[in-house]
Order: structure tokens, then sequence, then C-alpha cells
């Protein structure tokens, strides 16, 4: 009871202690903006990554999004409004950057002259070059498949579920360090008053793993077997929802695709467990200063590159 | 190759055929507000919760968000652009829901006329009669732990991986269930034209598991299980994030914390499979119109109650 | 020391009880022969199939197998020892059947006017309808994947481990039962001296799991996903065997192949500890006189079907 | 597609190159001979593990087999055909090579002048003087025990399971090595053109595991462990086939000596993932020119010893 | 606080509300006495299992135990302390109960006239007969096996743990059932009146898993299994501890052995889990008054047989 | 045969080795007592954490122990057997050791003017001060927890494998290093005829793992996890068996208690096997002389510190 009552206080102090100052300065603090129309499993923590421990003082983040749907007519409500939070640059999460909606999104907030990065999935490779002759930036994230919606199988449990396993996946192959970085990189360039260069990039297995620093080769083996399973999950959600018609058929199918997304995020958390065995796990943390900072060993301060 | 240009064909139409209605009959729609600062882990998949396979025709659901920062500043913002886009009613999620940023984001929202339901975590149980007396409902989550948010262990792929696990216990103990179907009767009410009953709740193990639908009283009791240790992650993280000060300390700690929600996972995943072991694996999916179904077995139809 | 020796002369006895009738009787019994070249994951029990307690009386096997090589220099001498044994019908064996070895060795079987059976894996399906036009039968086993064949990677043992852990994926998803049923049903109409119909089968997941007996819902989908997790293990095998050029790369690849491998067979024992789990795993051995019984709970008599 | 196209003319190539050479060279190279008459773990992949990349250039290998049968008639078949195909020297392979099948195919193969090594299971010990006595060699596993054939119980997926269990424990534990080892001495003596001293190895656990290069020494006691079980699962079987009489008692038995082979399977599994956990997994690949290479770390080039 | 406060009355209430009656029926209760010399596992916790949750109004127990040493003089002091407490019988239990220390525990018990059952292990199956004889009773429990009793491996976790590891595979095989068991049923003759027949028992496998209660045939299967498992250990720690000389042979081998035991372990536990999975694990409770009650469903009450 | 019978008279000879010194120095050895009434985990294999192999020259120790009951005229005979076997210092075992019946042996101990450790679980720490003042030495557990004694859940085999759950935590938290080490302090203070400094020590996650010696700090982590889990089930037990009246709810609620402890021992087995890994588990055996070893890889020879 006393101690809760003391960490509450204090807990308060450190909030004030950061909002403070955040208040100031808030000027010179780079704001993105986040479109987010339906889902894919990069999307739901994404600004988190920018900002883990929510102590860093060069940024804010603002999150527009109409959920699960993601028509033209929602597109254009979540950019109006991300537009009026004026952020230095935006990005736009959904599946299938190619459908109407994440382009009438993207039309609408290049209209605005704000910089772009899509942040989708597979079926968005097809658009890359169109992409990038608009001037967008694009991570593409292969393995983020799409899950198996079909009503007899689908409820937001298993919504749920899946979006964990497949998360999970990603963070441990080095997707989301793909995204931290990334956008870092662009909101450091920012900062420093630089026209950023926005990432052009399309993750596949290889891309991935190299971002996620692992210093045991079986450890990076079963990543990239983990990243493989989960990208090739979409081909047996693409026939359970699209090519089946049967409802014992499709039904069946889905749910072996979300098999094999919970075999995926188990086989990637083997291979973390792996690199705790040797103690090297790696870890890149910000700093307050909005820095990033690495470390291997679980006991040792984390260092500044330079 | 040409398969997939007949899928994305077909998608489009699929998503085409969804939103042509969804726009003629928003009017009709129930449209929910989510307001979130900071991050707890019943946040980020709440409004996928509604609309699992984004196919409700009765629903829209509009997100603001100022990311993991969550000063009476951001709330101020937040809240302001939530009132313009005329919620039929607001969900609100935060961590430690007593602090002065969720305080001023009550005021603000309560003052815009609109009803609100606070979804928290345990130190909010101390604000429960406050909440009461101002009208609010909320639906207080105990297991819904802080993470280990020290730099020296706490980077964007560990934050991410503690939200997983944490997930997945939230999904399979219950909780998840809960704040569907709490949600969805605030939706039934207001199609109905009724004044919504706001829930009141604070999800314990026991209520938590009563909504899981489990049919295997040792499934049961891994649920349970997991649930009470999740919700003890927090004396851990709390311990390491207030109390001690040596970083050799306070980081073996929250390392300690996040293996205990890593098991508390596993074991929740252990409740779901003995249930799939069964066959009785419980799934309530919605129906396009917006009711509930329900399901044991995975090759039968979903059913309405009544 | 006792016991073994009563052990050994009922042994002996057994073994005679049954080699004497089936001295006798050998111009009665069925007499297969199989020619391997090179090596596929159904090929090296694919004999035992057809008589997994050596007691069998209506049938001979007789294996003729240059090992892991199979040029057309190869093929020319397995070819015309297993001819000089006179079968009845022939099945080869060998990984892609439309290589100049497996070609010669069809060839030569064909020539000598014996039936003819393909099992091989998937890069065989190219060549689906000469094999048709040749009157030749097949069995395309799509997830008999290619080893990850790299002298960085692959020595003996690792060879044996990718081989077991692919027989366990066939042995559990139905791939094995459908060799047993398909070379059953030629054999049954030899006996009865009708002309067999060649099988004709491509497997895919969907053939496969049909053939497997599966109860549980749950255990069918994890036997789907593994299935397609070994079929997607050629992708990378292909990828670490002919197309990276760098050491050290194609041999990070081919060790994930091998970890996709290993997790489908984990997958695969996941699939079958769940029908256990129910005591639903279905059984179909063979009876003393070549006719397949069936049973599902381990504790009852194996029944004929009619 | 097209990528396909390409491998596969590269794999003809590849293949081409290997088989080109190998008929020209075929009277240099030493040909091996196996024949193979019922079956233990040991024998179905015992060839590839002289080559088991398909490209070595010093090696032809043949193999010969009656199947589950091994009757002295069989035996005759057998090794009248072996000895047409003129082999260096031979391996043969049988369960209890004390039976009159495998002592008659000695008798041939040894009356043919061709030198002769024994692959066989724990009840071969009884006649290790008469086979030193006759100049034969013998390489006898006590852990290759006999499954459980009962009808109730042993189906062809079960006999298949059984058999991946077993040559897993077979692989991680050593005795593999030792088959390629001692093959490969006798090769190499051949090809010197010396008259090879042919091995007489009792395989017990210490002998396994020294030949399988384990540096983690918890690794090297699970696989002690394994190969125990592995090798008492024989007392089951042999209860359950030749001492026990009700079939309720010996289905059940013999499931339970399935079940420990699963067991030790796993077991060996985790021998060798925690040698990966350290990556110290030792691999021994042959050369093309028929030399044993040896490394430890997954990403370093495999060294010749001298 | 508060609760503790209540929960601590409530307790010393309970406690006194069992201690009083006992106090008064003590000339009406049956009192065992333990003699405890050296240590096997099946004696640590066996005094519990006769009253499991302290209730029992039918019993009393007392133990004497010179702890892990066992030679004639421990013998001569625990013997006579424990004939002063004046037990109705005796239950001994050591390793190998033919040692000089167990025979004289035996002889003076004898001569102080109390019935006595022996538990040891299995060497002591080598003087059945002597016993048998002497008109002793006894429990010889095979899989009770040695530990790896040597100083570079053996401290006092890694004893310990062997303890928990093979305890566990005695309480799920049914071993625990059989000590419960047959106990009970000497202290029912006692309590009417009776000349207790002492039990004459050899637990194999056989006897040990039909006194378990499975329902599920593989869980039994398992069970078997583990017990063989745990029954061969002592192979190991036999030749650890008595016949290899140099200490780095035996360390292996003896840590060998433990590692055999964690997995008979967990074998063990895998069999709990089926039962649990079909909601089927029997249980076995005392009721207050010392008779057996008898349940399969966790949510059941609990049965009288007549 | 004939080894057991060599075996059998080594081991003869081995202990008339330890025990005929032993005889004779016995004036020279310490003698401890131990007083056990109920149960805690910290207990039933106490005594043998100070002789694990039973090879110790400078101990004896006696126990005496009334079983589950603990009323205080249970603790009067209790005491007065150990007073008669003239220890030099006594431990007493008991949970909750402010009851009337552990209270009535300390003071009967305390009258007989022997030194005294109490070894009790959580509910103690409230008299902690009590034992101060009364010159006690204590080591509280807060880990070792009550089990879940519920007649409808908790019969023999339950409350067994209950108790393997929590000794595993222990073994493998440090709780047993604590007990080790604080005892033979006292041992070796009487032993050198000083006073003994009485240990007092309340065993919290910090105290238990700092005395387990890890080197890996992911493992350390996951046991300060596994001693949490640990000591929380008490939560639930107490809850189950105070609180809740309904036979329905107390049972389910029991049940998720031991599946707390469960996951609780397989998250300590994890961490165990993570040292494992790295072939550093700390281990600290005694030498004959009584004095602790220490070594961390499995290969070599304990140490004495100096």
């Amino acid at each position: 009871m006393e101690m809760r009552r003391i960490l509450n206080s204090l807990n308060v102090i450190a909030l004030n202690h950061v909002s403070k100052p955040a208040g100031d300065c808030m000027p010179d603090n780079v704001r993105v903006g986040f479109a987010k129309i339906g889902n894919i499993a990069s999307a739901p923590l994404i600004e988190f990554l920018l900002d883990e421990r929510a102590d860093r003082e060069d940024l804010e983040v603002r999150i527009i999004s109409s959920g699960a749907k993601m028509s033209p007519e929602h597109a254009v409500e979540v950019a109006s409004k991300l537009l009026e939070l004026k952020p230095a640059f935006t990005v736009t999460t959904s599946p299938n950057a190619s459908l109407p909606g994440p382009a009438k999104l993207r039309e609408l907030i290049a209209n605005g002259g704000v910089p772009l990065i899509v942040v989708s999935d597979a079926p968005t490779r097809k658009i890359v070059k169109d992409l990038e002759d608009a001037g967008f930036g694009y991570i593409i994230v292969l393995a983020d498949s799409m899950l198996g919606a079909r009503r007899e199988f689908l409820d937001p449990v298993e919504m749920s579920l899946f979006n964990t396993d497949l998360i999970k996946v990603l963070a441990v192959t080095g997707v989301l360090n793909i995204l931290q970085t990334e956008l870092d990189k662009v909101i450091d360039s920012i900062k420093k008053g630089e026209k950023p260069v926005l990432p052009k990039i399309v993750v596949d297995k290889d891309v991935a793993v190299a971002a996620a620093g692992f210093e045991n080769p079986y450890a990076k083996a079963k990543a990239i077997a983990a990243y493989e399973i989960a990208r090739r999950v979409a081909d047996l959600t693409t026939e359970g929802c699209f090519i089946l018609k049967e409802w014992e058929k499709y039904t069946q199918v889905v749910a072996a695709a979300h098999e094999m997304m919970l075999t995926a995020a188990k086989l990637a958390e083997e291979a973390r467990e792996m690199e705790k065995a040797g103690d090297t796990v790696f870890r890149s943390p910000h700093h307050r200063d909005g820095t990033t900072l690495k470390k291997h060993k679980l006991i040792e301060k984390p260092q500044r590159l330079i």
C-alpha cells in the first residue's frame, strides 16, 4: 500500500518531468504521423518502436486510424485528420497498398506536401515502381501474411493470437529492427534540417535477419526458417479466403495457416532462447535524446556507436 | 502470377462490396472513438476485436493516439481531434488512469458530452469510485502488467515481445472476450436507440476465465495460472523500474519479469492446445450484421444464440 | 541369458515358419521390383510399407539400387539387374525424374515389358504428361524436398537427420498411406490376374491428409501445416544449392532449410500426439494374406473393412 | 518458372559433370556392394553415408535387397545377384545375423571370395567369435533395437516412425559416424591396393559417443542416455513380440516400447540442439575425392586433417 | 494483511479442531512407525501418502531416521527409538535391504514383536525368500534406481533434482498408489482388530501402471516407458559408482544416468498431461475417516466405492 | 549376475569402511537433530543436503517426525524423543511456525538447552522478532508455498507431484544451497568448539539466486521468475483452502495453483538447462571431511576454495 503510494507519486513526477520539457520543446520535436487503415502485423506497435520507454525528448507521434476498414472513404477521413496534425512526415500502414483505399490515402497526403512512407505487405510489391515514381518511401514486409479471415474460424481471440504470433516473428527476425532504424534515419535527417531520403526496402529473409544482430548462426538459421514459414502462411490464407468455396475445406485450410504461424512464432522464440543461452541477445534501445544504443550481453551498459 | 492477379481483383471487388454499402449506410452506423495515450497490452488490437474480419456493416471505428506519451498536453490534442470525429461513444486506453493525462482526457471528452469507457490496468483500481461518480464505464484488466522499462533492457524488440506474450495471455484467458462483449453491448444499445449502460468491471482471474468458454477444466486451470502469473509480473517491473537504483540489479529483475510473462504466454498456449486436443475451442465471431455467433467444434457452423 | 536363448530359438522357428511356405508359394507370389537411383525421402523405407512385419505371404520384393548416383550409366546397370529378377511390376524412385538417368531407367524397364510406377519429387511434375503418354504410373510427392547438399553443411549425419525429419512428415501427413494403398491396389489386381491400373497422383497437402485418417481437425490442420512447411524447404535448398555462390551465404541458407524441416517434423509429431490424446490414431496394418486392416483405438482389434 | 528451368539445366549439367568422369573412371572406383535382408535402422541410409552429396568420384555402391524377408532362399537370390555386380567388398545388413538367412548370405559371398562386413543388431553379439573365425568384419549396433512387430499396433506408418526415431538416435549418438569411418577405412585400403583390415566393433554407448564429436559434456551425457534408452527398447519389444500372448497386453507393451524410442529421439535432438547453442556441432563431410573433412563451427570451411 | 490474520486464526482453529480429538482418540488410532536409513526415492514422502491433507482421524505416524547413513550401528539406534514409540506396525525404508544395516534393523524390530514391511529397491529382490521366511512384508520398487553418487557430479542440488525426477516417475506410474493402498490395507486390518496380511510385492512396470488408473492407453504406454527408463538408470549409476575408476569417465556416465531420469520424469509428465487433456486423471484421496475415495473428472466429488 | 555380486560386496565394504571409523569417531562427530512436524517442501530432503553421498565422516543426523500432523501433542512427543538423542543442535521444520505446535516444539527444545534453527514458510515471517528475541535461528523460505489441500483435488499422488515441482524450484533457485551453507556453518562452528552464530535469513528471490551460482544472466532471470511464481502459488492455495466455500470453485482454484507450480518447475528446469548449454552448472559437493568444494565445468575436479 505504502509502496504503491510512493510509486504513484514517482510515476507522476517521472511523467511530468518528461512532459514539461516536451511541452516546451514541442516546436523542436519531430512529429511523425501514422495513418493506419486496415491491419497488418507490422502496424499495431509501430509507433512504440520509436519510443519504447516513452522517454524520448526529440519526438512526437500521432496516429489516426479507421480500424479494420480501408475503403477510399475511410482514407479520406484519416488523411484529412492527420494533415491537420501537421506531421513532419507520415507513415501509412495497410494491407495490399495497391488497393483503392491506400492509394487514395497516399494521394491526399502527398497533396498535403508531407513526405510519406508506405509500410505494407507482400501484394504491395507489384506497385513498387509506382511508389518510387511518386516519390514515396516504402518498407514491404514479405512475412507479414494475411490471416485466415473466415467467419467459421476467425473470431476476435483467434485474430489476436495470429497477430501475436506474427509480431513475435517480426520482432525476432529483424523486421522491427528495420522499421526502427529506417524511421529513425528519417527523423534524424529532419532533426538536422536535411531533406530525408525515404527508405525503399523489400524485407525478405536476408534483409530481415541481417538487421536482427544474431551472433549464433543456428539462431540465425532458425530465424530465417521462421521468416520463410511466416511468409508462406499467405499461400494458405489466400487459398482459404479467395479460392476455396466449401466451408469445411476453407475452415480446415485457414486453421492450418494459423498453425503454421504458431509454429513460426515458436521457432522464432527458439532462436531468441539460443541467443540467451550464449548471453548474446542483441538490443538497440533508444537514448532519451533519440540516438540508438547497442549491446549484446545482458549485464552491460548499452553503448553509443560513436 | 496468374492466380495472384485474379486474387487481387477479387480482393478489390470484395472490399468495394464492403465499402460501398458502408459508405451509403454511414449515418446508420455506430461510430466508436478510441483515444489511446500511452500503451497497455489491451490497447493495440482493441478496435479489431469489434470487427475482426473487416466485414461488419453496422460499425465504424476511429482511433486517435499520441503513442507512448500521455501527458495532459497530449490528452488535449487527442481529445479534441477525437471529438471532431463525432463518436457515439468513446473508449480511452492508457496505463494508470489516475495520472493527470488520462484524467484530462476524460474531462475533455466528458465535456464533449460523449459516453466514455476507461480501459486500463491495475493501478486504476484506486480511482474506481471516482470513475463511477463521474458516470464513466471502466474495464480494468489486472493482468495487464507494466513492462520492464529500463534502458539497459528494453529496446523496441523486447518491448514488442513483451506485448505479444501479454496479448496472448489476455486472448486465451478471456480478457479479450470481455472487451468484445462489453463494447458490443454498448454498441447494441446505441443501435437500438437506448441509452447504453456502461460496463463497470474489474477483470480478475475469475471474471476473465468465465468469459473464455473453456470446456476442459485443466485448460481452465492453466488459464487461471497464466492470468495470475501475468498479473504478478507488475510486482517485478515496479520494483525494477521504481525501487531499485543499481543498474545491474534492476536489469536482472526486469529481465526476470519478462521471463515470467513469456512463461505465462506459454502456459496460455498450453491451455488452448488442450482445448484443441478435445476439439472444444470456443469461438465467438461476429456476423456481418454485428451480432455475435458461437461455436466449439472446428468443423461446425457458428450459431446465433437465438 | 536363458530367456535370450529361448527367444532366439523362437525367432528361428517363427522365421522358418514364414519362409517355408513362402518358399513353396513363391510362384504364386506377386514380385515387386524397386529400382532406386539417387535418394528421396519416400524411397528408403518404401518396400517395407508393403510388408511392415515381414509376415506377408502373397508378396516378394526385390530392390536394386545404385545409391546416391543416378546417371544414365547407373540406370543401365540397375535396370538390367532388376529385369533379371522378373518383377511383376516395378517402382522406380529418384529425385527429379525428368533427368537423363531416370529417363533411361524408365526406357529400359519399359522395353522389358514391365509395368512401371515412378515415385519422385516436385520437379517431376513438369513431365507428368510424358509419363502418362508413355503409360507409366506416378506418385509425385510435393513435400519430398531436396536437402541442403553443400559440403560446408551436409555431412552423413546431417543428411540422415534431414531424412528422418522428412520421413516423419511423410509418415504422419498421409504420404506413406498413399504409397501403401496405391501399390497394394496394383498388387491386388495382379493377384486377381487383372491388368493393373497404375496410379497417377500428385500428392499435395489435400491428397496427403485425406489419406492419413485424422479424427481431430486440429491434428489435421497441424499435418497440413507440416506438409506445407516441408514442401517449402525446397525453395531454400534450391536457392542454397544452385543460386547462391558465396559459401557463407549458402551455408546459412541451407542450414535454415534444415531447421524448417526439423520444425515440420515436430509439428507432425504434435499432430500425432494430439490423436494419441484422443486415442484416435489411425492404423492400417496388413494382414498376413495381404489385405489391409483398419483401426483407431489402441486397444482394439484391427478390422477388415468387408 | 524461369528460375526452375535454369535450375534444372544446372542440375543436369552438374550431374553430367559428375557422371561423365564417373563413367570413364569406373575401373578405378571402389565398388561397394550392400546386401540387405530384413531391416534394421542402421540399414536404410547406409550407402548414402559414404557419399552424402552424390559427388564422390572414387566410389560406386550397389545395393541388392529382398526387403523385409530374410530366409535362406532370399539370401541365395540376393547373394548371387550381388556377386554378379563384382563388388570390391560387401556389407550385409540384417537383424540377428545368427539366423539361417544371414548365415547363408555370408556363406555364399565368402565363397565368392569377396571380403564381407556384417552390420547387425544386439542378438548378433553371440556369434562374434564365429564371425571372427570366418574372417568377417562386423559392426554390431546395440542400440539398433527391434520394433514392436504386432499386427494390432504396427502398421506401415508406425513402422516408419519407429525407424525415423531410431535413425535419429543413431545419427546423433555417433553410430553413423562409426559406419562412415569404418567403411571409409576399408575403401581407402582398397584404393591404395592394400588388403583391408575389416572392422570388428561392438558399438555400445561409449564407442558410439566417442565417435560423435561432442564438445559440450552435457550434450554428450544426453546422447549416452538416448543411446541407452534406445538399446533398452528391445527388452520391451522382445517381451511384446515373443513372450506375451494376450493381445491387449502385448499391444500395450509394444506401444510403450515405441514411446521409449520416441523419447530417445527427442533426447538425441536435445543433445544436438545443445551443441547448436554453442555453435560446436561436429560435421565430417566427404570431399569429392573421398577424403573426410572436419569442422565444428557452422560458418567455417571444413578442414582436411592433414 | 487483514486477510492473513483471519487466515491464521482459521488455520489455528482448523488444526486445533484436528488435534483435539486426535489427542483424545490417540489410543484408538493406528500408529505406524517408519524407520528410514539411507535414502531411496520411495521414502521421503512415504508417511504423507497416508494422510496427504493432515486430516485423517484414525492414524498416527512416527518417523525415525539416521539420514543418509545406514550402518548396523545406525540401525540399532533407529530401531530402539522406534520401538519406544510403540508402533502397531513398522515400515523400513533403505536402499539394498540385503546390506548389514537394514538386516540389523529388521532383526531388532522383529525382536520387538512388531510386524514389519520392507520398502526398498531392486537389489533387495535377491533376499525376497529370506524376507518371506522371516515373515516380513515387502514392497520392492524396481524403478527406484540409485543415484550417481560421485563427488565430481553429485552435490546437494543434483541429489535433490534426481529425487524430484524419480519421485515424479513413481507418482505418475502408480508406485505411490501401491504404497498408499498396501499400507492402508494393513492399517485397515489393524483397525478391525484383524491380524494384517503383509504385502509381498515386487513392483515392476506392469504392477505399477495397473495401480495408476490410466484411462488413455497412450498415457499408459508413456508411463510404462517412463518406468522402464527409470529402472534402467541403475545400470549406469552402478557402472559409474562401482565399475569405472577414471574420474572423467564415471563423471560422464553418472551425468548420463541423471539425464535418463530427467527424461523419464518428463515422459511421466506427458502421460499425466495426456490424462488431463481427456479430463480423466485418476485421484484417490483419503476421507477423514481413513477410507479411500476415487474420482476421474476434475469437477466431480470423489466417491466411496461402496 | 556375477557383476551384481561383486558390486554388492564392494558396496558392503564401502559402507563398512565408512561405518567403522564412523563408529569409532562418533564422539567427535557433530550430531544434528531434525524435528519435523507437518510438511513443507524444504523438509523432506533437508538432512541429505548435508551428506549427499553418505560419505561424510564428521557428521551424524537424526530425524524425528510426526508426519503431516503438527499439534502441540505431536510436538511434545517429537521434542522429547529428539532430546534423548542428544543433538548438538536442532533444526525444526514445519509450515507456519507461529502455530501452537511449532511453538511448543521450540519451547521444549529450548528448555533442553539445544540451539535451534527454525526452517519454515512465509507465514512465519510475522514472528521473526519473537524468534530473534528467543535466540532461535531461522531460515524462512518465501517460495515454499502451501499446497492445494482440498479433498476433491489433493490425493497422495497430487501431493507428491506438488512437492517434486516445488523441491525442483527450491533446488535450482538456490534455496537448497542456502540450507546447505547455513547448516554447514553451524556444524563447522561446533566442530571448532565455537559457539555457533545461528542463521537469521528470510529467503526471498534475491537471497535465493545469489546462492545458486548462475553464470548465465538469463538463466538467473528464469530462476528469479520461477521463484516468484512459486511464491505466488500460496495466494491461490490460501484462497482455495480458506476463503472459497463452493467446492467447484475451490477445486478449480487449487488446480490452478498446482499448474502454477508445475510451470515454475519447468522454468527452473529451463534455467538449469541453459547453464548446461554453457557447461557452467554450479556444483558444491561436500568432501568426506565435511568441507564444501566447488566447480562449474562438468569435467573438472571440484576445488577447495582455499
